[in-house]
């Protein structure tokens, strides 16, 4: 039984050549070809490749057929970043300076550009029978409009100082579930799944996915800056929708809920504020009440990835999506 | 024989069906929807599809055979619109504020990658025989990286004061240029043209790009708002590396140079500077310069249509093709 780290290397090298034969790392303009590869250089853990492959195996098909894929999932990924950052005026990404903090904006719009088009070249000249070929530039198409609808809906958020957990776990669904939920539909489409396994390989995705985005949101706020890569307390600032958010609004006494409510999304938020707000955090066991949501919507991913039947690569899916969670608590 | 603006009108309608089955214009979150349709709505001549539809019929194809082609193409152009617009801080687009400055640059930014996905959602959905649906979706993710790559060219000489014709023109051929050529070639392409078919009408495409983008730019100093739909005088400001630019700066006297070197590229210019740099034009002769070279790229345009035989398709996009380059002038 190999170990999730174990799991995740094995599939790193094949995206990265993959990546590299579409996308030239040298050449003019200078900075269109660095910018391009700055974010996916730092690297990240990579699972979402690793979940391609694996789901591609679990419905029978070859590693090899999953490359294309996978590729263009991280591609996918890397792009959404690097525009997410400009909308959300992110200042770190990843430990270094964000891409239109490095480049200025004009370019980061361009680069991601850049690399929306790849994802799509990319996936449309997969080695993988042509009918398989069109299902995955489909299905891609499908989830990555997705995420710019949660984007969207995350915006129609923004100035909202009343919001619950339904809300947030919406949020989720389309922002990081509908990715993870590609991850590993591409690798299902690309190894020719049946339509039901395709139904229940997504459900596990999407589900990992969001249990994955409440870890990340509760790392945000009690984990440390050299492992997160970025600002402690960062989406106190930015007045991010999360559930440990929507939870003390429901929970807190009203004295409480108005100072947080005030200090939410509070642009020149001090040090000192950010403390209090995770204090509250503390008071109210909201980050344990988060934990537990994050432990609920693992365990729906494995109740829809038993819909499968047992193999190594279905016992692999589990074990990287329990690592995923379990990060640093 | 048809006038060219019969031929436009005669494939308008389509492109607008197929473009709102795939993309809805209602629905929450409201500004997600809206701000998709707010630059499609405002029309524009749609002589790009107009080029898929008739590049289809060159080659022996079926006018339904484009329509996933003309709308893909149509949507890519607008999506680009989009994100330039937020690139090099426009306000107006066809006669009214840019997408970023009515709903704001996150907002503005999403909804065109929204638009791009749409794009090869489209064309993958294209009711063609799969072998050319995949051609199609390979020949969009090629231009549309190529218009990213000009657009990072243009970055690039920014803030460059000195440039000469043959770059400009080479931005022209990426930005303008690729656009226009994918319109013919995704048309040709849904129709199932041979590679030489599709190499001399996407050399038409390109030719008639770089002769109506070098029009565009003689319509901003000498147009008229109305009618234009943006500021007059826009592109001095922002510095445009255009053909009647690079014309003065090789014909100008050391001192005419100096005074329009200082002005080009001025965010602050006022009015009267502006008209000073449109005298300069006028005393070297630089926009006469440029409609001679928009009329040389038209005749290129048409030597390419002349390698393909004869036909009614082929003499209406000879017909639409002289009237983009004659307009106004």
């Amino acid at each position: 039984m190999n170990s999730a780290l174990e799991i995740l290397e094995q599939y790193k090298g094949q995206v990265e050549s993959e990546l590299e034969r579409h996308l030239p790392r040298t050449g003019e303009p200078k900075e269109f070809y660095s910018s391009v590869w700055e974010l996916l250089d730092r690297g990240g853990k990579r699972f979402r490749p690793a979940f391609t492959f694996l789901a591609c195996e679990c419905v029978g098909g070859r590693k090899e057929e999953a490359v294309a894929a996978a590729a263009s999932v991280e591609l996918l990924h890397n792009m959404t970043l690097v525009h997410d950052d400009i909308e959300d005026e992110s200042e770190l990404r990843r430990g270094k300076p964000t891409i239109h903090r490095m480049y200025g904006v004009p370019t980061a719009i361009n680069v991601g550009d850049a690399m929306l088009i790849k994802v799509f070249e990319i996936a449309n000249s997969s080695k993988i029978p042509q009918e398989r070929c069109h299902r995955l530039v489909s299905q891609i198409a499908k989830r990555a409009y997705d995420i710019t609808w949660g984007q969207a809906l995350e915006f129609s958020m923004w100035k909202r100082k009343e919001f619950i957990e339904d809300e947030v776990i919406q949020l989720l669904r389309y922002k990081t579930g509908a990715l993870t939920r590609l991850a590993v539909e591409a690798g299902a489409v690309s190894g020719g799944a049946t339509e039901e396994q395709l139904q229940a390989l997504g459900e596990f995705g999407e589900t990992v996915g969001i249990s994955f985005q409440i870890v990340d949101d509760i790392l945000n706020v009690e984990g440390d800056f050299k492992e997160y890569g970025k600002e402690i307390g960062g989406d106190i600032r930015e007045g991010k929708k999360t559930v440990i958010a929507a939870h003390l609004l429901t929970a807190a006494k009203p004295t409480d809920k108005r100072v947080f409510t005030r200090l939410l999304g509070k642009k020149s938020i001090t040090k000192v504020e950010i403390r209090k707000v995770i204090a509250l955090y503390e008071k109210y066991a909201s980050i344990t009440y988060a934990k537990s949501q994050a432990d609920a919507y693992l365990k729906k991913s494995k109740e829809a990835l038993n819909k499968l039947p047992a193999s190594d690569p279905r016992n692999n899916l589990s074990t990287v999506a329990e690592f995923l969670v379990s990060r640093s608590f």
